[in-house]
């Protein structure tokens, strides 16, 4: 694979709409991730799959090969059931801060590497660093004696654990190859497969914020990576969720860890409480500690109410490096201090509070990152007042917002104006849950 | 075009079947050739104009800012109408050698710009290169001198005539974009439109050893070189010859060059010659030299008869530096002296003598590049005896490989020995014309 005609043959090949044998593909793999093909050849061939797709024995292969391109986690020492969760991303998702806790509350290890956040997207890193002191870089040993220990750890992928995945994401995301159903699997399934797991439960989260617009793409993605996971005997239930409008209220970074705390006190908006609860369920159902849903709920429900959930967090938090004292005084989060209040100019119901406009307007407000290289303001959000189906008089609130910098509110507001589409009819509902594929 | 977030962009909307300005375009042209732009961004927007075409306009803005990357010929002090004709490159086409000196002595300015071989296919450059001494790079100061003095000039793509194309082409090359009809027509066009042509005629070659494999390709590419001709006022005529057999009898270099002589003295196999007319003709009408297609065919043959047109190309191997003795006495090219034989091993009619077949094992004999910096063997090379329609016995030529290396002679004659199909019924005729654009 140092060959360069040889590689030229390969982008042809799928270019044409040819099929690579495995040996090939794992040529393909290893070889950009050791830097003998340029990233010309290497976006030229993303390209081409973007265009071509990839048949299953091939998606399989390059998976495999992606997966094996670093370390794999050995959680062979941990006695407990290792189930994860993985939400493919979007506004004010920060279902996983609260979930972690809980479910390892009822007995399942969760080895959890989590992203930052790109786009209108948010990231489970960058929210969990808006707590004083909170680390998120572990060295395996320290991950592996967290997970031993406490059950869980909410931690970044290590220079080590699939290193082709980080190579090729960022060579795809400068070179305009990010949204192909092969490329994403692939580099979802490789980083949660090396994690050594028992189960896992995929959130595919569908609509304006999400990478998959529609039902029917997220359904042939959440297909794919349910059927990579059986082909390494790894069981995978994968939940389509609506996300056309944020998630829960709070969009930014510490107001979504308070958001969190809320959830495992037991309170928290019914939109993210139910989805917690929902892939919970899953979760201890794929890890064996519940027979069935009803009980699975039960447990899930204990373990909020009886505190050990919050308990669990605490130490999280505490073996992280963070201020443990926040979980229980939010106050201590740094949120920004200016308010900002978006209201409604007609009165009637909403009929759209638009998640990638949401999502935008926080990365404008300094919430997120539009290049890589970008600092996250974790004190400044938004706060979503009115979602779909609410009734809203004129001069009604839709949304708070916390900003530090007047200019960067200026760009924010100018967003935020364009989210809202309020109407005088009730709008048809949209459910949270749109399928599911296991 | 230096943010690198924009560029994304672009190839994002061209990805997904959106339309670039011609700014856009133009800034992609420029910003590349200036560095700004990196390859891996190139590379995967070639692979995405290749899967969604461009637009006419599109196309347009494209070429002409490819043309205006570098310096522009200016032959306006050249009195005589400026007319050149390209071939997109086929086995054996040695057409340009003898067409330039026949039409340059009918009154025809033509300075004509060649390129080398690559793949199977050979470059007017290289066989010219065989006659001791020439020299095919010309300072912009000579190639016009010559123009004015001779009225002919055959060189290279000098570094500063559109200098877009040369980066663009070898990335092309090594990324599996090459077969682009816009990205084709487009370094076509680029490169003559920048000679200052009065007018320009293609021979677009159809078949197996050419770019297109099929009328119908080969036509939509003749059709996009005429309009982007007609966008700027140039007139341009596009043939469909045939290249599913090479063309003539000689495939190399120094042979091909004795096999220009035999046409510049009245001989040569038929189908060379036939062509060199018809190109020739449609040249002299463009050029305003003849009135219709009769004057054009007479003068033509006037000049050949009469020694001039051999007496034209004396003059431009002398004024570029070569032997002119060579012209007079083929005997002093440097042919090979290894001669292998390949025979029938069954008696009846050819069916096929395939083009892109004969095209590699010339490679593989030395005779072209399978990589740009291999070296040509100027003496090897490949005579072809029976061609599609020949009724040949078990035990006939079919072709005799001149040869230097025994190696190189073996992995040529494994390829020859699949070139030839024989079968006792004649073969349905396939015309050398197969259609024109215009």
């Amino acid at each position: 694979m140092s060959d360069v005609v040889s590689m030229t043959e390969l982008i042809e090949r799928k270019r044409d709409g040819g099929t690579l044998t495995r040996e090939e593909l794992a040529g393909i793999v290893a070889g950009y991730t050791a830097g003998d093909i340029p990233d010309y050849q290497m976006s030229a061939f993303l390209m081409a799959v973007l265009f071509r797709g990839m048949a299953p024995a091939e998606l399989a292969a390059w998976t495999e090969a992606m997966l094996h391109s670093g370390d794999v986690l050995d959680c062979s020492g941990i006695p407990a059931p290792k189930v994860d969760k993985h939400s493919t991303g979007g506004v004010g998702d920060k279902v996983s801060i609260p979930l972690a806790p809980i479910v390892a509350s009822c007995g399942i290890a969760l080895p959890m590497v989590s992203g930052r956040g790109l786009g209108h997207t948010g990231g489970t890193l960058d929210k969990l660093e808006s707590i004083p002191g909170f680390r998120t870089a572990l060295t395996p040993a320290e991950f592996l004696a967290q997970l031993a220990e406490v059950g869980v750890v909410l931690a970044g992928q290590s220079e080590r654990l699939v290193p082709a995945d980080r190579a090729i994401y960022a060579l795809r995301d400068a070179s305009g190859t990010v949204p192909s159903i092969p490329l994403i699997a692939s580099s979802i399934m490789a980083k949660k497969l090396a994690e050594d797991l028992d189960g896992l439960v995929l959130d595919v989260k569908v609509g304006s914020g999400a990478f998959m617009r529609d039902t029917a793409s997220a359904r042939r993605l959440a297909r794919t990576m349910v059927e990579l996971g059986a082909a390494r005997g790894t069981r995978v239930v994968a939940l389509l969720t609506d996300m056309d409008q944020p998630l829960g209220a709070e969009v930014g970074n510490a107001n979504e860890i308070a958001e969190s705390l809320a959830v495992l006190r037991g309170g928290g908006p019914p939109d993210l409480v139910a989805l917690v609860l929902r892939l919970g369920e899953e979760m201890l159902l794929l890890g064996g500690v519940a027979a069935d849903r009803e009980e699975a709920r039960d447990r899930i429900e204990e373990t909020i109410g009886s505190g050990r959930a919050l308990a669990t967090f605490r130490r999280v938090v505490a073996a992280q490096g963070g201020d443990p004292a926040v979980v229980d005084d939010p106050a201590l989060l740094p949120l920004a201090t200016g308010i900002h209040h978006v209201t409604s100019r007609r009165a009637g119901f909403v009929h759209r509070c638009d998640a990638a406009t949401v999502g935008r307007a926080a990365v404008r407000l300094g919430a997120g990152r539009e290049r890589k290289e970008d600092r996250v303001d974790p004190g400044v959000g938004i706060t979503v007042h009115a979602k779909r189906g609410d009734r809203v008089a004129s001069g009604d609130l839709l949304a708070t917002v916390r900003f530090s910098d007047p200019d960067r509110l200026e760009a924010c507001r100018a967003l935020l104006e364009e989210a809202w589409v309020v109407d005088v009819d009730p709008p048809r509902p949209r459910p949270l849950f749109l399928g599911e594929v296991r």
